[in-house]
């Protein structure tokens, strides 16, 4: 038997538009690494469980070429948290497959999951090395730069804030007010991508809510109504996870944002929704509201290149930490200091990483917290790839008389 | 003076990804036209009322370059519908100016506007060439073989459902449920468009839900529980306004859709969010919701490039209808005989159009009206443009032993 054994991946937790490069990623390094076999589990540890398995190794290059830039997870994914009897189960499962290299491609909970999985197999004298490849939109994992997956969605946020910017401008005679709710978790690394749609001074956004800040409604009103004073219209985006001044989600039964009876439902409604019915009771004007959710996370037409590659790197760099003997590491990216980006991979225990979230730090917000920072647009500018679809304007010619 | 006079363009009623577009087509058709002036108002007939103009014929060149590929109504739009006495003056002004030929780009509502222009001007004596340039993502115009801005909002929807597909898909361990909003009005054409998602047989959307197609409870909880034996998930693409048995919008009080207890707020709830809590209730399921709405008409990133030259075409017909002496017209799209997709700009009567809307025929449905029918995919696939971004699939090699 080859020493070396087979090698098993997984993905979990919610799609990126670039998860499927990291997969990419481990499998092209994989293959040229002696591997006997190349596994792939149906939806993460859930897979390995039943038994749901793929071969890797044997699917054509034009599968891995065009799987490169599919969004979401080919494998499927989970949210799975294995009990203690199931790692047991799965412990005796890698050891029937000669598993001795298992790479998670996922955040935080796979994380976990994975460092619990190797803690099982050590505890049964299973030698297993195990490499957490990182993955999230949210960008709220420590111990790294940034997190593949972040790139992409957050130029998916800052394409949508544009074309939003340009649409209201333009209804602002009708609907002068549009939120836009954005993911993020407890972290505002999204919402504050969409500083990114910025062309020009006056360009939306005109807020940014982050779940960092906390939101009173009298303060909210008052930035609407300079908006609206100063450029006719007024953009927000907002985090679905934003909160008010006593912490809890804007939405739920916070005190501190005062009523909106114009609606009626403010316990079960989410933030954009709730606000925008605040601004339409309180000030009179029409706001209207998307939430694009989901599809912010999964999507062709919003790739980084940078994301992308990245993406790929990562991949790559778990299969080599393990097959120089690393194990219960994550990979991570690491941005070397000065003007020109460029990043590298390095490793982190998973320990220090598991069961943590990175929130945006103070210095990426502009003072009052309803923006963000030159320091902030320094460090997300290269994450989202080459330029954004750029939009002209009319000069204001006024008429020869 | 010049007999021709000059040339007035506006832009009104919600903006399209390629409204722009048919502006641009409309200046570089009459620069070569011999007008003294080419002028356009800011947000349609209010900046006529307002006095708001802008020199359109003294744009540099680079700038309508910029602009044709700029998505929403970069003059700015309106709702506004003028009131008698505001024709009265709108028709003082129009003299004022020595406006020849008035251009109006926009939908329905925008179509009546200009009647009541030309009918004003002609009440008054004054003459004036009065002519629609067609927009709208609804696609709900008569006379016409289809709409500019349809195509790109069309192929939006396409994309965002192949993408809502790939990313339920994974999660369907977590969240097999998921439903799209999309706008339409009256008509089920952006809905429609999200078969165009399909790349293979079992691909979302798995359930298509116009407004034409009267829903009951029942049958839409049976179809849902199908789609979750049969592929492991199921996404809906559901039109904001449809509707319940007795016609009524979903979401709203309709006793035919049965109660929705575990949500609570079913007479303010959209069409989505209703039917997500419907799910959940009565089938024990996650479902999730999300509504792009306004994001889907005005995108920079899902432009077709024959809606974009089709936009500029009609723009550049309704100067030429004006031009050779027609008035109150709407320029057309006529789409000739055959397999191979060619299409010739036409004109109709004003007065045929306002005030009209254009359902889907019975035969783009499918016979149960939950999707689509081959007839309906070969009238949309042309106007999208370009394929779509095209997605990999594992193959599903199975282990060796």
């Amino acid at each position: 038997m080859n020493p070396k054994g087979a090698l098993l991946v997984g993905q979990a937790g919610g799609p990126t538009s670039v998860i499927n490069a990291s997969l990419v990623g481990v499998v092209r390094e994989a293959a040229s690494s002696g591997y006997t076999q190349i596994i792939g589990m149906r939806h993460g540890v859930s897979g390995l469980l039943t038994g749901e398995l793929v071969d890797l190794g044997a699917q054509p290059p034009d599968v891995l070429t065009r799987l490169h830039r599919t969004p979401s997870s080919a494998l499927g994914a989970t949210r799975h948290r294995p009990t203690d009897d199931e790692l047991g189960i799965a412990v005796r499962i890698l050891r029937q497959l000669d598993v001795r290299s298992l790479i998670y491609i996922g955040g935080n909970d796979s994380a976990e999951t994975l460092r619990r999985i190797g803690a099982a197999a050590s505890a049964e004298g299973y030698g297993i090395r195990c490499v957490h490849v990182p993955k999230t939109i949210d960008n709220d994992l420590v111990l790294t730069d940034h997190t593949p997956g972040y790139g992409s969605a957050g130029r998916h946020v800052a394409i949508l804030t544009r074309d939003a910017g340009r649409d209201t401008e333009a209804m602002r005679h009708t609907d002068p007010v549009k939120l836009l709710e954005v993911p993020g978790r407890n972290a505002g690394w999204l919402a504050a991508s969409s500083a990114l749609a910025r062309e020009a001074e006056g360009d939306a956004p005109h807020l940014i809510i982050p779940p960092e800040t906390l939101v009173s409604a009298e303060d909210f009103l008052a930035r609407i109504e300079r908006a609206l004073a100063k450029h006719g219209c007024a953009v927000v985006v907002v985090a679905e996870t934003a909160r008010g001044r006593d912490g809890s989600p804007i939405g739920s039964d916070d005190p501190t944002m005062g009523s909106a009876d114009a609606f009626g439902h403010r316990r079960l409604s989410g933030a954009a929704s709730y606000l925008s019915a605040l601004v339409a009771s309180r000030l009179k004007v029409r706001a209207r509201w998307e939430k694009p959710g989901t599809l912010i996370r999964t999507s062709g037409i919003s790739l980084s290149d940078v994301d992308l590659a990245e993406a790929e790197e990562v991949g790559r760099a778990g299969v080599r930490a393990a097959d120089s003997g690393m194990t219960d590491v994550m990979v991570t990216l690491v941005r070397e200091p000065g003007a020109v980006y460029r990043c590298t991979t390095g490793y982190a225990q998973l320990a220090g990483i598991a069961n943590r979230e990175r929130r945006m730090p103070a210095e990426y917000f502009a003072d009052d917290g309803y923006d963000v920072s030159r320091a902030f647009v320094d460090y997300i500018t290269p994450l989202v790839g080459g330029p954004l679809p750029s939009y002209g304007r009319l000069l204001p010619i006024r008429l020869r008389r």
